[in-house]
């Protein structure tokens, strides 16, 4: 959704003229972000030795801020709207792109809320004395400089923006170009809060306009000042990051979640995990998408748990055996292993053990979040230790992929990536580490 | 070294024909490339859930057949070091690549020090309750699949493979064409040690062939089956794994080292301090390269501190108060602060205090190595917090900037990057990790 039609029409306008003025303001948004991404860099120096009260005072002063100033917000908010409605959008896009007085409330908030986290900076994560009398001390750094490129949610704006500050990390953002003056409004409210704490204004930045040339930008790295972009957003986003971007990347693509039921599963239980994690909201990434049954329990398991599914609005495309279970199960193609519906429908099937189920979802997966039901121990230990994905569970809903739910007071995204992040990306994942020798004189033989 | 001439030669010798041979052999090479990729993913499967005894197993096989082979291994090397002395190399090229039986038996050894070390797989990292009951842990799990690009050491080989083992990682390995004999040989004992504990041959696996294109095809993933690259050796191959590599890369460009000298130095420990530095062994990553002196207690060390490096055989360039302290002391110019001599060379000046020094570090230096030496504690701390290196030190020599002395039983490389691993890359480093969700039928209000 950010390639083709803008840059093809930008291209359009001028072509009976010249290409110069393309290349021109090409090369001028391209100045211009790695102009801020040069700023951000200095921005990230002082925040990195910034002290927690600092960093804090600016999370609560921005909170003050976005109260203060909610008319503002709203009234930027209502032009976007208004471009947007124009152009015809979807209601669920208009429903992301709104703010209300609740909203911005929320938001603000969240700010708080993030205040009161710990500071990650600066905590010991290790520390070994060496017989030599080295005492070595790995510490938490900051990251860096964060490029986070989103959509059209403008609240990404304060908790992304947010997460960063508190982690001593600068922050490029590049909001959708539909939420450019809500964004705006909104990070107004976070640079008055740096203000207040005598912080730099461009430890939390964003691209001078809703050009589209700013997101090529940062996904070349403006200029080296970037160490690592967080996409937020639909699919076509991530892939674009993630195939385009020079510079790492936390995110996910998809989550093909998995609920597999074992022989030794407590039927109750594993309804309502079940119902639980495809049905509280379709959809999030943590929304169960695949049922798999163990074919020693399918006898006893298979039909209720299809028929809960059913009964609670949620379609299923099954294999035989789940079309024997229920007549409303419609066949499921080869594809359907391989979807994430985001929506009330599920995949279901019966698996011949837990090896097979391990290998279905090593086959189908997209390594983000599986769960086994199973009052087997043994079973859910192997189940934890072999499924390669950033979130296993054992008896729990899948739903509970979240940062918030975890205990890290919000998050940037989930990471599916093997590198540095994986699952929820919290204040801890926004940092990396330096080694602290303490020594007394020592030279190495 | 790995670019130009011999792609172009190989133009050459087919042009007079026709192109296709150039271009199957690429496809011979990558397909065989991507083959082994696949293998290795495969493999890393096993590896990831292998049991501690049975890699350990493996390693002290193959530092069993290591000793037994020697012979062969010898054999092998002799036919490398023939051609190399036919083509003319350097003497120090030549020490790199040629093995004896002291060499083979300090890599056998190696990977019984690497048995024995603790496995880094399964430990849990992290542990929380959730208010709920959920008990969320971050368990350390392997990266994956590790491809290793080194020039001519064939003892890289085992040292590698063996960390990449331990960790339960595959290895794809790609040793410099120069040692393609050596390697093979050594892997073959590796191999041995894989067999005798069952493990897939696949987990240490080699490039087929010589070819330069197998080092493109590693580069650009070996099509998405390498989750890293590390490169071992000089400065053109890590400066284009860097730039060309599709995969994150585990990695360090160059070691421009400073050692600060504060106020508040003990001259006795400074100097003992700066020489080890310096001098222990000048073509490490961590030697020193620069010394800076506060210009509080230059006129009381700066000169006996330049008189130390010059007595001890090191040439000093300097600024106009160094060549004030000793007339051998050459002009230092602007290029020479960011110069990585890896020589018996140092660049000395004198620095306005703390700040002066952090901020001329964090211009010239390459967030590598620093040091500083001072008995004021405070000012040690500033600089530890403040100096954005991956290691900084107080009061201890630079060369200590190494994964054995730092207690890690070996590494794989030394990272200067951001992401995941940074300073030494031992078993720890060659591990992401996942999170256990335990719970008793917890669903998400």
């Amino acid at each position: 959704m950010l390639n083709g039609a803008p840059i093809v029409k930008l291209v359009k306008e001028t072509k009976m003229t010249s290409l110069r003025p393309v290349a021109h303001a090409s090369e001028d948004v391209g100045a211009a972000m790695r102009a801020i991404g040069a700023e951000a860099r200095r921005a990230a120096r002082v925040l990195a030795n910034a002290p927690r009260a600092q960093k804090d005072r600016a999370l609560v002063a921005a909170a003050g801020s976005l109260r203060g100033k909610a008319a503002d917000i709203l009234a930027a908010n209502a032009r976007d709207v208004a471009a947007a409605k124009a152009r015809g959008v979807a209601s669920a896009f208009l429903d992301r792109l709104m703010l209300d007085e609740k909203r911005i409330e929320a938001m603000a908030r969240g700010l708080e809320e993030i205040a009161a986290l710990p500071d990650p900076v600066g905590c010991v994560l290790a520390r070994f004395e060496r017989p030599n009398g080295l005492v070595i001390e790995r510490v938490a750094t900051p990251l860096g400089v964060v490029g986070v490129i989103y959509e059209s949610r403008p609240n990404v704006t304060a908790d992304a923006g947010a997460l960063c500050l508190k982690s001593g990390n600068a922050a490029v953002l590049r909001g959708g170009s539909d939420s450019f003056h809500s964004s705006a409004a909104i990070r107004a409210c976070l640079v008055d809060g740096l203000k207040a704490a005598r912080l730099p204004e461009a430890a939390i930045s964003a691209a001078p306009s809703a050009a589209r040339e700013a997101v090529a930008e940062m996904l070349a790295g403006l200029g080296g000042a970037l160490d690592v972009i967080v996409p937020r957003g639909g699919r076509s986003l991530v892939e674009r990051v993630q195939s385009e971007a020079r510079v790492p990347v936390f995110a996910h693509l998809e989550g093909i979640v998995h609920v597999y039921v074992d022989r030794a599963a407590d039927l109750g239980k594993a309804r309502a995990v079940l119902i639980n994690s495809k049905m509280r909201r379709t959809g999030v990434c943590g929304a169960a998408e695949k049922l798999l049954v163990d074919k020693a329990c399918a006898s006893t398991h298979l039909a209720p748990l299809v028929k809960a599914l059913l009964d609670n609005g949620c379609a299923v495309r099954g294999d035989a055996a789940a079309m024997d279970a229920d007549p409303r199960v419609t066949k499921a193609s080869e594809e359907d292993w391989r979807t994430e519906y985001l929506d009330a429908i599920i995949a279901a099937k019966v698996v011949d053990g837990l090896d097979a189920a391990i290998e279905h979802i090593e086959t189908y997966g997209s390594h983000h979040t599986d769960c086994i039901l199973t009052e087997d121990h043994q079973a859910a230990e192997r189940f934890l230790k072999e499924v390669d994905s950033a979130i296993v569970l054992h008896n729990a809903s899948t739903q509970f992929a979240d940062g918030g739910e975890f205990g890290f007071g919000g998050e940037i995204g989930i990471a599916t990536g093997r590198m540095h992040a994986r699952g929820p990306v919290g204040l801890e994942q926004l940092c990396t580490f330096k080694y602290r020798v303490h020594g007394d004189g020592q030279t190495r033989p």
